[in-house]
């Protein structure tokens, strides 16, 4: 496996759900791709002792973390501590495009 | 402190070294910036115990991870496992800036 990854070579989408796809993986840290087509979403859900962050590449999403819901775009990282509830749904019309850590 | 953090906001620069700057930071996964001025350098050095990656954002690096040195630009991940040495060079002739995360 090369340690150089261009996340371009992963994007994907399914019909039924959204798309993932793992770029690494470890014991402490798996570092994947989500891609949400338009009107897709991840229910809102908590990791009891994981935290996790999504860093958005392409298009928009509707994230809520906690009690707080708001649109974020390209460049922008939105953190969910352990325990904190969170997700996200693409009300836009292009696709969107994260990348998500989780450790 | 907000779970939404625009990186553009945190980028920055130092003369004497590559700048560093913080966006999350639990006792699991620290997420951070890494910005290098042309010709700036974070030389090769590894964590024992500790999986990093860079993701890059602006400009582009050389990297090095074990044996192998490549060059990266923005969407390219970089993953260095526990007790690999790494390190990169900005060669080019503006800044780079890096989405970095430790675990």
């Amino acid at each position: 496996m090369s340690n150089f990854t261009d996340y371009r070579g992963l994007v994907g989408q399914r019909a039924d759900k959204h798309y993932k796809a793992t770029l690494y993986q470890s014991e402490r840290l798996l570092l994947g791709l989500n891609c949400l087509e338009p009107g897709q979403e991840q229910h809102v859900h908590s990791h009891d002792d994981q935290d996790k962050f999504y860093f958005v590449l392409e298009g928009a999403g509707e994230f809520t973390v906690g009690d707080e819901t708001r649109s974020a775009g390209p460049g922008v990282t939105v953190w969910a501590a352990a325990g904190v509830p969170h997700g996200v749904v693409n009300r836009g019309s292009e696709r969107l495009v994260i990348l998500m850590g989780i450790a």
